[in-house]
């Protein structure tokens, strides 16, 4: 095995969850890549809430302690940024509440586009089944503190409260 | 059993359907609950046909035949809102065309925030399985006042036409 | 309120499970019916494991703590038996890995053969999820002890153990 | 038979693709029909890229040696509009990837709007099952000719390079 | 058009549903084939409670006033046999509660086996949405006649009578 | 890395099909496991055509082209039989058609088992996604040599012709 082996889990990560950190624990602890570069992609045409350099710095301060993890932003196709930077595999998770026909579509429509680049699934924690960025969104916007604490890391709900503002209400 | 069962019906009605009378009816049906708050919830982020207090207007209309049945608005996040009114379930209807996927992963939502807050399922009456209110908005805007007749009340139906306009066309 | 509300979970329970039991806690904790009716159902087509009265054995020892609960057998249409019993409504648990198109389906069979008695859907807790009679027999025919244990009650791994030997390997 | 028979295949062609041009030559194939009606529906809530004369323009293109296809466009309800023109068959395609809930739901409210039209399912080549429009448009913004061959006849190719800008880029 | 079009109906019929002659009917309506076979598979494998000869029998005894249809047996693959009979379609109905991936799964292999053969999905009625063959035996065997009365036709229902005994109960 | 690392794919390959081999040689084009073992699950209430003993010697015969492939028998639970070969992969094909709800059920359950083995999900090639071992088998019984060209290698076409008898027959 000459060349180094590289993953990519690509996604917007508008912010980055819990939900996303435990699939990167499963892909890191699987030990077979050389490489997993966490990419954010860059769409013109879907409205976020962080812009793309917020994301990749909350990225890099919630991942600072796994090792081989380079974070990126992308504006190509993923498949095509996959191939140039070398990546072998590309990372996405599935759950109970996937949207399986999208994915598969976007895999089989991948492999068309660079037949070397493959696409592997992997299950994040059941704990997390619920989770996903469009969900800590609209909570961080109605909700409390409290309820973000099982969603995002601390870092990622300061910042969340700097865009909505801090909503200490008991509840 | 000391304090009254409540249950809340929580939606956007952009407008209220036949749809969700037949549930309303179902849920009245059951006779468990002392009261059944119908409450339409505010996204400042999706655009709605129909203010706030117009649908909560519409409701009152069509629902005061209805016994112990309360319209409200809110804000909140679901979960929270029904605790404050002491709710202790939150109804949601089921047809053969639900995505089944986002509501189970709303009520798992749900009961993380608020575990004493349970979700239950219940089934429309099949003859209105198709029937949903973007459906009913497309064919107020596109359609005639015959193919609404059998989706909304005549009060909605009226207000459907003063928001598009009235096509009587022989069709 | 004249009439007692009575609700009816039935199911094949071959045998019961944690994930049953936490459902039973959930419909006795809504607390809006006088009784739930615990039904096994008798289906000659349909090989099991346990015989009826093994699992009306089973049932009864691990719901003997709940007040208000009745474990029956019955062998005719869920929607027949429903009504004879004086029961409104069927309760049945919804899991991310439910097959609803056949749990719609039925429900709508049973509204049609009984229009007076509605189906109503819960969620169980998602930490079983993955829990289903047939999976706790692959598993006592092929596991071990501690496999089970947290499958099923303590009475019902010692009928498996009964059913297929222990195998007390350390795995 | 003394009527025509005329069969519809609506959708937004923005812009077709060589999926759309497959099941277009699947329903010629079947040879029972007298004329086939493609229809580009105009609908003002969901913005195009390109304009509805550029779409009718790109399917005349690219259809001109079918006999018997009628290009149109068409902003009524589908189920009126196939009325108005005579039409008793709805035509839709079905790939692994579609949305069936949605696709059943539309049909069964066509055919509560107008009993006399039905709708025909077909499928198209399973080659072209992660192709659709709306990944064309994203391939056309982020990736290369090469990329586009094989999803979009070269009319459509050279059209799209204009909208986009060309990307000859290797890759 | 100098071949006649024939349409295949393939399924098992044990036994023939008000929900298959739904399905029928709108084949004819469509009036675009010359003939319709309904088209009884043998299916070793696959026990059933009629025999073929009785299954034929029945849709002989209640599509007797459709013209143009034929009632046939075969044990070959469908493909194959469509392509034997000179037929250029296979039917096959859609319903909410179709198992699409088995559908779209026999369509491709049956494409690939004869690529001039294809395949038409279409909806029955949606009354009949709940109706299958395997739920009119459950019910035929633990329900009464009335049960039975709005899912077979009379004919059919008299053979069920004969098969599992008459159950005349009040219910 | 001083452990090999080793991935499984199990299955009952009753009998391997080109969908098998197509994805037994994407996970080798991974080239990050040492050693993949291909495991035949023996389960004795679910009837199989071949025989275990078949059903490894087939695979020998298929796959005795690929490096670091092992082929094995075996009858314990997937999660622990992958653990006792020291193996941190349990790999499952996606398709389209694939019952994601299932494979994720499992996916849990032998995560819940053994939490150090995780489940890869790759996809097959799209121009395998209807074969099946199922469908193969009733392919065999009721059609020719040649439609099974396309979904099974040589050897075992010539397998399934000494179970089934030869038929030549032109179609």
């Amino acid at each position: 095995m000459s060349h180094p082996k590289i993953a990519i889990f690509a996604a917007s990560f508008d912010p980055v969850t819990y939900g996303h950190l435990a699939l990167i624990e499963r892909v890191l602890k699987l030990a077979v890549f050389d490489q997993l570069i966490i990419a954010v992609g860059i769409n013109p045409d879907k409205p976020a809430l962080f812009s793309v350099e917020e994301r990749v710095e909350m990225l890099k301060e919630v991942t600072e302690k796994y090792p081989n993890v380079l974070i990126e932003q992308y504006s190509d196709l993923t498949a095509h940024y996959a191939k140039e930077r070398g990546a072998s595999v590309i990372i996405r998770g599935l759950r109970a509440f996937t949207d399986f026909e999208y994915e598969l579509q976007m895999a089989l429509m991948n492999r068309s586009l660079q037949p070397e680049v493959d696409t592997l699934f992997m299950m994040a924690d059941d704990k997390y089944s619920y989770l996903k960025s469009s969900l800590v969104k609209q909570v961080a916007q109605m909700g409390s503190d409290k309820d973000l604490e099982s969603m995002v890391p601390p870092q990622v709900l300061q910042k969340l409260k700097n865009k909505f503002g801090s909503k200490n209400k008991e509840k």
